[in-house]
């Protein structure tokens, strides 16, 4: 059903897009990034989706819920590894890669990043491939140099964050900026932009809005909460594919067309962390008044 | 309010009990460390929380929910830093230290936790304070080097795991079991058991259980989801502080009892990758039949 595929070397050689999307465990990184593949594959691009999370699961709903073989793991079974051998093809054609993880316990775990970037460096993979698009997707919990690295060397060109309204995704998110702005002058990856995600309730929205324009940064999407995301999942598939008529597959098709219009990215500003801890407090205060009736300034909560 | 205090040094050394408690961020791991903390003291200990998420979050409940600085952020303002410096006491007397992370994208995120561990060892500051226990509040998202130096420097004698049912919980507490396992001949620490959090509904409990039976450890409590603990917080306190009269706090009261008494910690043993994806998968299958209706052995999930 799936085939590993490389085609000739093209003599012309064509500008590539790349693109690092962070964001915290279990904040719907993957499940964005891959309805983001999956959306501009149906744009007519041709798109890598590159795997940089050491739970190797972020291609699976490309792939009809299959893992495929970790770079990693790969070079740990055999000497030489061939690009090939670890590129796997989906959806619509999409390019699967998983950088895998080191053991646990042992070594840095931006060590399967480093590794497979590399390796397609060195075989020129990318361009073989004649791609329009290479998605990397990080985890973003712990902003440390390995995880840094796709920012640091400027292997991609823009970074977007996935965050929910949620304090741990804000905070990651705003780590990852502080990251941004460190390189920022040295040839690292700028930042695109937030892809809002699980915003349902209003004040959800004006939370994730307060953090863009407070870091200078602007929102590329806001995406709901969607039982349609989750059935798909269970079958193993994006929304794009299981759902292509739905409501959210729109909302992933709208984020795609925006993100093949984004151009120019930026450096961001962001919050010193008294300034965001303050500032969660402040919204704090404000939800705890909105939840016991003492509703003032609610308008500023969006209800 | 709070005193920074360290005793003089006393002559005969007592065996301190030092424990590293993980888990995924976002799952309940410093509240559940706070209130653990909180009520060991309660039991009349002596006790030092350790926090070592880049957060630096970990002790704020202890000390109405008031930041203190971390020893790496000390240590870049000035170049001797006294133990002492960084050492706070909160809550019925327990000592709060927050070890901190690297600046954002730059080196190895458990450089926090190396180098407090380090200056305190030194400085012989736990013996100086007299201490019964020592506990590490640890990140469990990425089990790297880093984050493993407690457990692989035998730092710390027993390891516990905060999880609930969530597979990305279980999924991080697999790992860091393989990270115990892997030094366990090597004179590092070894586990103790896995405290089952925000457990309320039946599947959820036979999740952890099973979870737990299979890598051969056991439950050392199961602590059940709690407004007390949301309405604590938000008084930035812990339950135990709080609500001490608290169904929840009794439920905290009885983990600091069967922490106590614990003694012997074992090497775990940790599913393969494949074998736990397969695991999650049929429990998924198992808790859509028995949301579509088509309940077959719903016994098995507590229903």
């Amino acid at each position: 059903m799936f085939y590993m595929i490389i085609s000739e070397v093209k003599t012309v050689a064509k500008k590539i897009k790349q693109i690092a999307i962070y964001g915290k465990g279990g904040i719907g990184k993957s499940t964005t990034t891959s309805n983001l593949s999956a959306a501009l594959s149906k744009l007519g691009f041709k798109v890598m989706q590159f795997g940089c999370d050491p739970k190797s699961d972020s291609t699976n709903t490309l792939r009809d819920g299959e893992y495929i073989p970790t770079v990693l793991d790969t070079l740990r079974e055999k000497s030489v590894v061939k690009a090939n051998d670890v590129i796997f093809q989906g959806f619509n054609g999409i390019y699967c890669v998983e950088a895998g993880g080191p053991a646990p316990g042992v070594g840095c775990a931006g060590r399967g990043i480093i590794t497979a970037v590399e390796l397609f460096k060195q075989q020129k993979a990318f361009e073989a491939l004649d791609l329009d698009y290479v998605i990397y997707d990080v985890l973003g919990d712990v902003v440390c140099g390995g995880f840094a690295m796709p920012i640091r060397e400027g292997i991609a060109e823009h970074v977007f964050t996935v965050s929910s309204s949620d304090f741990m995704s804000i905070y990651a998110s705003n780590n990852l900026f502080k990251g941004i702005q460190k390189y920022s002058n040295a040839g690292g990856a700028l930042l695109g932009g937030v892809i809002a995600n699980s915003i349902s309730a209003g004040y959800s929205k004006e939370i994730v809005d307060d953090f863009a324009e407070r870091t200078k940064t602007q929102i590329m999407e806001y995406i709901p909460r969607s039982i349609t995301v989750t059935q798909s999942e269970l079958r193993g598939k994006t929304t794009i594919e299981a759902a292509p008529d739905s409501a959210q597959a729109k909302v992933y098709m709208s984020l795609a067309e925006k993100m093949a219009a984004h151009e120019i990215s930026h450096t961001p500003a962001p919050l010193e962390l008294t300034d965001l801890r303050a500032w969660a407090s402040s919204w704090s205060d404000q939800l705890i008044a909105l939840e016991t009736g003492v509703v003032v300034g609610g308008g500023a909560a969006g209800i």
